[in-house]
C-alpha cells in the first residue's frame, strides 16, 4: 500500500507498477469495450455503428503551466479537450487511451492526482480508459490522449457541409478561458516578484473554471437530436472562433458574415478583459480553449433552436466570393483572418 | 513550394501549414477508413469485426538518440513498434493517428524525413494515417502513435490463454536490437571523444537494422491462419523475452520452462555481444526491441509449425507452482525475473 501522505518516488513502483497502481480502479462502463488495459491492445466492438477517432497532445510549458494548474484539473481538462472533438462530430465518445511521458520530478502522488482528474472526466463523459503508455521524460510532462467514439453514419456531422444561407450558431459563451489565462498569468507574475503576496483570484470562479477545468458539450448532440436539428457542419472551438469559422468556410467552400454584437460573451469575462485592456471580441475570436460547439444549420431549422438560451445565432453563411467577414457593432465589415493559437509561431 | 535544399523554419509554415504540408500525399488504402485527416475526428467502419487499439509514446533522449538515429528510420520504427502490438493480438492494423511535439530546433525538412519514414511504414503495413496533433515542445521530440486494427472475434489472441503443457514459441531471433544499440552507443562515444574518427559500423548491417529500422511481424498472423494454428496466448517482444514470458505466465496463471539452448540468436549478434563482454542469452532475455512475436500453442499443433524455419519452440508451460525458470545449457534451473526495460528506474 502506498501511504497517503508524503512523497513516493516513481522509481519505487517502476513502469509496470505505476500503470497497475494508477489503473487499479478502472471499471469498464461501455458494452462495446470488450477488453481494456492489460494486453497488447484493447478490443472494441461497435456492431455496425461507425467509429470516430481523435487525438490531442498536451505539453508542459506550452499548453499548461503547473505553477497554477492543479494536476487533477489538468487530467480533467486533457480528457475534456479530447472528447470535445467527438461531440463536434455529433458522435458519442466511448473509449480513450492515455499516454504520458513524465520525469522523476513528479511523485507517484502527483500522477495519482493527474489520473484522478482523468477518471473524474471519464466518469462524467462515460468513457472507458482502454490503454496507454507510460514513459520517462527528460524534463516536462507530456500527455497524449486518443479518444474513440461511435455514431450512426447518418448522424455524423463534418466540417464541409455548410451551405450558403445557413445560420451560424455557437453554444455557451466565448473568450472566458482566454481571459482566465491572463488572470492566472498576472497572478503568477505578481507571486514570482513578491512571493509573500497571496493571489487575488476571488470572485472570478467562472473565468478560472473555464480555463482550468473546461467541460466538453456532452449535452449538445442529444439536445440537437431531441430538437430534430442536424447541423450541416460542426467544429469545436479550441483555437478561437475566427480559426474555427475559417475551417468550416474553407472546407465547405462558402463565405460567412459574423455579427460582433451577436457573439456571446459572459459579463464577468467581458469586464475582466476590459481590466486587461483587451477587446472582448478579440478574446472570443482569437483566445480559444472555450470547447463550445460551433455549427451551421439550415434556415428552416431556426424555429427549433431560437428559444434555447444555450445556443446563439451569430451569423450566416454567404457565397465564397463574398468572403469571411466580421460585421462590427458600428456596422463596418472586416475580413476575418486566422489569429488562432499557432503554437509554432510562439 | 518548399525547396529541397536548405533549411525551412517550422515557423514559416505554422501549425496548420505544417500539418497540410506533411499530410498532402496521404492516400487512403482501407475501405474501412471513411474519413481521414481534416475534421475533428476520423471515421472508421468495421462492419461487425472487432476493433483493437494500442498506443505507444517515443521520447527523445529516452527511446531514441538523434545523434545516430536517422529521422526517417525513426518514423518507420515508431509505426512498426505500434503495429507490432496489433499483430500480437493476431489482428490486422488498419489506421493510425500520429501526434508529435517538436521544437524549433527541427526544420520542416527534418519533419518531412520523419513523416517520410512513417509513410513508408504505413505503406508496408497497409495502414492509413487518419489523424493526429502537432504541437510545440520546449526541448526534445515526442512522438505518440495510436494504432487501430480489426479482427474477427474468434481470431483474437490474448495474453491470458496459455495452458500447462503448451509449447512456447518465438518468431525470428532475439537480442540483436540490443546489441545494435550497444554498437551505436560505442561509436557515438568514440566520435564524441575524437570527432575526426569515422564510425566503424561496417559489416554489421543486420544488427544495426534490427535496432534502427525494426519490422513488425506482419507475416505471422496470416501464416498461423494458413497453418491452422491459433495460439493460446501471444505478445510482442518489446521489453525483452523475460519480461514478456512473465506477462504471459502472470495473466495465464501458469509457469514456464525456457531452454537457453533453444533461444534463437543471430550469429552476428552473438559474436558482437561477446565482443562487448555481454552474455548473448542475457541480451535476448533483457534487451528488448526485437518486435518478434512470442506465443504459446497446444502441443497437438506442434507438427504444423515444426518445419517452419522462422518459428522456434523455446520451452513449455508448466503449472504455476513450478515457477518460471530458465534451464541453462549446463542443465541447471534459474528463476526468471523481470530484467526488462524499466524506464522509470533509469
Amino acid at each position: 500500500m502506498l501511504e497517503n501522505t508524503g512523497r513516493t518516488e516513481l522509481s519505487s513502483l517502476g513502469e509496470f507498477g505505476l500503470i497497475k497502481h494508477l489503473t487499479q480502479f478502472i471499471e469498464i462502463k461501455n458494452e462495446s469495450t470488450k477488453k481494456g488495459i492489460g494486453d497488447d491492445a484493447a478490443v472494441i466492438d461497435y456492431k455496425g455503428k461507425q467509429m470516430v477517432v481523435s487525438t490531442d497532445m498536451l505539453v508542459e510549458g506550452v499548453h499548461f503551466d503547473l505553477a497554477y494548474v492543479p494536476l487533477k484539473h489538468l487530467g480533467f481538462k486533457a480528457v475534456s479537450v479530447n472528447v470535445s472533438d467527438i461531440y463536434a462530430m455529433n458522435a458519442v465518445p466511448k473509449q480513450i487511451t492515455v499516454s504520458f511521458a513524465v520525469s522523476n520530478r513528479f511523485s507517484v502522488e502527483a500522477m495519482e492526482e493527474l489520473y484522478a482528474g482523468m477518471m473524474k472526466a471519464c466518469h462524467k463523459y462515460k468513457v472507458d480508459i482502454v490503454g496507454g503508455d507510460t514513459t520517462t521524460s527528460k524534463s516536462g510532462l507530456v500527455i497524449s490522449i486518443t479518444v474513440i467514439g461511435e455514431a450512426d453514419a447518418d448522424d455524423l456531422v463534418y466540417r464541409n457541409g455548410a451551405k450558403e444561407g445557413d445560420l451560424l450558431c455557437v453554444t455557451g459563451d466565448l473568450g472566458a478561458a482566454f481571459v482566465g489565462l491572463q488572470l492566472l498569468e498576472r497572478e503568477k507574475q505578481i507571486f514570482m516578484e513578491s512571493p509573500g503576496v497571496q493571489p487575488d483570484l476571488g470572485g472570478n470562479d467562472y473565468i478560472l473554471e473555464r480555463q482550468l477545468k473546461p467541460e466538453a458539450r456532452k449535452d449538445i448532440p442529444p439536445l440537437l437530436k431531441m430538437l430534430k436539428v442536424k447541423p450541416t457542419a460542426m467544429i469545436d472551438v479550441s483555437d478561437g472562433l475566427a480559426s474555427e469559422i475559417l475551417h468550416i468556410c474553407t472546407q465547405s467552400e462558402v463565405g460567412c458574415s459574423l455579427y460582433e454584437d451577436k457573439i456571446p460573451i459572459d459579463p464577468a469575462a467581458y469586464n475582466m478583459a476590459r481590466e486587461f485592456n483587451l477587446d472582448p471580441t478579440v478574446c472570443a475570436l482569437s483566445g480559444g480553449e472555450d470547447y463550445e460547439l460551433l455549427f451551421t444549420i439550415d434556415q428552416s431549422d431556426f424555429p427549433k433552436i431560437k428559444a434555447n438560451p444555450d445556443i446563439s445565432v451569430i451569423g450566416h453563411m454567404t457565397s465564397k466570393r463574398e468572403g469571411i467577414n466580421l460585421i462590427t457593432k458600428g456596422g463596418s465589415s472586416h475580413p476575418i483572418t486566422a489569429q488562432g493559437w499557432d503554437s509554432l509561431l510562439k
